[in-house]
């Protein structure tokens, strides 16, 4: 993907967190993601296509997936449930939702929010998508950012 | 989801095996995924947006992963390695783009597939979403298919 394309996701989720979440949430480097990596336990995953496709992932730490839902659902929650599944989807829609407005020019709709857990999962990506990941430092505890996104040929009837 | 929704793409998972891997797959029951159903090893992950909105999951047990490889590539695999997961990213990549053909009134567009590896790895869908989950036993060993696929409501803009 083109690196300019990562902007809007890194402001999405920035964002959501301070908007949502009163968290605040700092940016690492930015770095195309390598087969393999080591992903905390729970991702929220969606789809994006339209002109271009591709997938947002936003992978939680425990603590950060525990914390926001807490702060979502302005409860206590302190083992990963159900309201927990929902708010890490929700995060995902968000964070999915406003970088999609701003890439206007593939004019993306998002699939529905889906959320993988397991302590060894790991998602990838097309061997030719080239996503790129990022690292965030939040208040709640530590993220990761992946999205791969790559314009489709467009093609009579498709 | 509709239940009408689901052959679709019961019919591309037993086409894309019987044309792509000459493999025969015979469906088991259709039932709502309930959460936490354990799930093999493999999972090709792919978005759907348009008019409605869900996610396709082909989830492969280690043995038809290897095979499908095998015979997508014409040699003999024999680990998960990328070009497995580049294998199991297309097998999704078919049964999303056949279904979504005999889908139209939704004018589905797909996401980039993903693939999901982890031995205890388990995909949810939002909880309002009700996945439909249907195992199938194949000349290569077992497979599950879930999807998710729900309207959305359209408004200005959206």
């Amino acid at each position: 993907m083109k690196a300019e394309h990562i902007n809007p996701f890194l402001v999405a989720v920035s964002n959501t967190f301070s908007t949502m979440l009163d968290c605040e949430a700092r940016r690492g480097e930015i770095a195309l993601v390598s087969s393999g990596t080591k992903l905390f336990p729970i991702s929220g995953v969606i789809g994006l296509s339209g002109m271009a496709a591709g997938t947002v992932v936003i992978n939680l730490s425990k603590e950060v997936a525990l914390k926001a839902a807490s702060a979502m659902l302005m409860m206590n929650i302190t083992e990963i449930n159900d309201d927990v599944i929902d708010a890490v989807g929700e995060i995902a829609n968000m964070v999915a939702g406003q970088a999609k407005a701003e890439l206007e020019e593939y004019n993306l709709s998002v699939s529905l929010p889906n959320v993988v857990t397991g302590e060894d999962h790991a998602i990838r990506f097309p061997s030719d998508a080239k996503p790129i990941g990022v690292a965030f430092d939040t208040d709640f505890g530590p993220l990761r950012l992946e999205v791969g996104l790559e314009p489709i040929a467009q093609t009579a009837g498709a």
